[in-house]
């Protein structure tokens, strides 16, 4: 079911490149892994005009979990049965968007939507347990105010459709998830986050959804991303900008390229995997990114980019 | 002792650059942790001619480990009598050197050595684990034979001057450590690395040598740093460069960060102290880094950039 989402969401994201872009570069290819163990897609446009890179990823994988694989899979342990002493039967398929503009003031965006399924170790065609994961969140280098709260409103009102609870716990859990601990920031001004969500799920209360309902949930909310994105790259992408923006820009990518390669669960977790499409995980990296060792920049009061940093440092509501 | 690296190591390196750079801007500073609990100073050059970034790193650490990061902080766990169930006095000290050039025909070198020292709980000044650890490699992007086989046979001339199983010891384990196991390459051409040295070591066979021994070793391996690397920096710098070449030298930084950031011990290690100094940390970043999706340099066979992988699939002798 889930694997609909590979038709309709790559056509839909790329719909945004033709009409603002000269001549893009646009890779697609397509991968299976050894053995009937999984196959993917990927689509990453480089050079873009006003996409610097920008990429959709399809993935579909199985295969047998190792006891500590299963435990570092699932940010929330509490909730599933799981076998923590012998390998189980696994399936996973996932959609990641991410998209890094070319100019410092179009804000990049990343979204992830995946299900997890966990068989019996003697009938793999008999789920145990599963839950979806994902969500989406926006990294602007400069904040334009309207921007932050037009993102988070179009999500809200997605989630809001189907759960009053999800929101009030998703969003927060956005800001805790892209959290940079060495820098005491987040990595971006966040979304909505969530994981390990099945019928029996906290959140749901006493009305326990079924996988059709969550499903119909996960299609809901990923059918909000581009209303979330398109409005503020066509509001930002004809303003010019200066080097220093530039810079600004690059070494905030730096900061993304920190998160995800300290922190970031789901690209561990893919780098952890014998035969990994290493360049398919590792395509959420921005084209470029810079360090300079204790910059000025972000350290003046009053600036812009002080003005990005308070809001990191601080996470608002929005929506 | 140890501390007096600190003295002499800085001005050396630094000695390169006032000769070969016209302007560069030089950031000096000094840090000190809360209660006593460490100092340091970094040196960071941005914007050189000939050095991109360039950096040297002294600190000076003490406090209390948690048994966890007992485990963490080092390699080989079985030569040290380490309390596993609460936090003993530590100090350590270290001294780091990292340049990236800019003409990508000029390598990236690292160097660093450092000690550590855990104490008995109840007496601070009593020392019940000391040993050092480090080593220096090497990262071009562009193989020269002739460069690869002077940096290892200094650094070689210099461990056989001390221990004739140095070598063959530690050269094996600097290929094996700055690995990249997602890429499948070494992070460079390797050099010289080892860790947990100490009177006891399995290295020293029979006759184990005073930690003054293995303190002169350390001051004759770091001494070797400069005439290990600045033949080549003059061999090379007034190569020119193509546009190409340059590509391929930011994306072979983005492995570099790779790296740092996903499997070097120190760095891991330095960003989990609580109140660390993450700019002196993580001064080891390039300036730029560069992320293709699936890029064709290197991909050719006989080009100059297979020819460096070649080397970084399968490590080689040089020395």
């Amino acid at each position: 079911t889930i694997e609909s989402l590979e038709a309709s969401a790559p056509p839909n994201a790329n719909e945004t490149s033709p009409s603002t872009t000269s001549a893009p570069k646009f890779l697609r290819d397509a991968w299976i892994r050894p053995n009937a163990s999984g196959e993917g897609s990927s689509c990453v446009l480089a050079n873009g005009r006003i996409f610097e890179k920008a990429g959709v990823n399809v993935s579909i994988v199985q295969g047998m979990l190792s006891p500590g694989a299963q435990a570092q899979m699932r940010a929330d342990h509490s909730s599933l049965p799981i076998n923590r002493t012998e390998p189980l039967p696994y399936f996973a398929t996932g959609l990641s968007i991410v998209i890094h503009p070319r100019n410092p003031h179009v804000p990049t965006v990343h979204l992830n939507y995946r299900y997890f399924e966990i068989a019996d170790k003697d009938d793999p065609t008999k789920p145990v347990a599963w839950w979806f994961g994902g969500g989406s969140d926006l990294t602007p280098s400069y904040l334009v105010e309207e921007d932050a709260k037009h993102f988070h409103k179009t999500l809200k009102d997605a989630a809001d459709r189907h759960h009053p609870n999800y929101w009030p716990k998703f969003k927060p859990w956005c800001d805790k998830y892209f959290y940079i601990p060495h820098r005491s920031e987040a990595r971006g001004i966040g979304g909505f986050f969530f994981d390990d969500l099945t019928s029996s799920s906290e959140v749901h209360g006493d009305k326990q959804p079924s996988k059709e309902e969550i499903f119909e949930f996960i299609k809901d909310i990923s059918g909000a991303f581009l209303p979330s994105y398109v409005p503020i790259v066509v509001r930002n992408r004809d303003k010019g900008w200066t080097e220093q923006q530039r810079r600004w820009q690059l070494i905030r990518r730096g900061r993304y390229v920190e998160f995800n390669l300290l922190y970031d669960r789901g690209t561990k977790f893919g780098l952890n995997i014998p035969g990994a499409r290493v360049e398919s995980i590792l395509m959420s990296l921005p084209e470029t990114a810079r360090w300079e060792y204790c910059t000025e920049l972000g350290q003046e009061q009053g600036t812009e980019e002080a003005k990005l940093l308070e809001v990191l440092k601080t996470p608002k509501d929005w929506a």
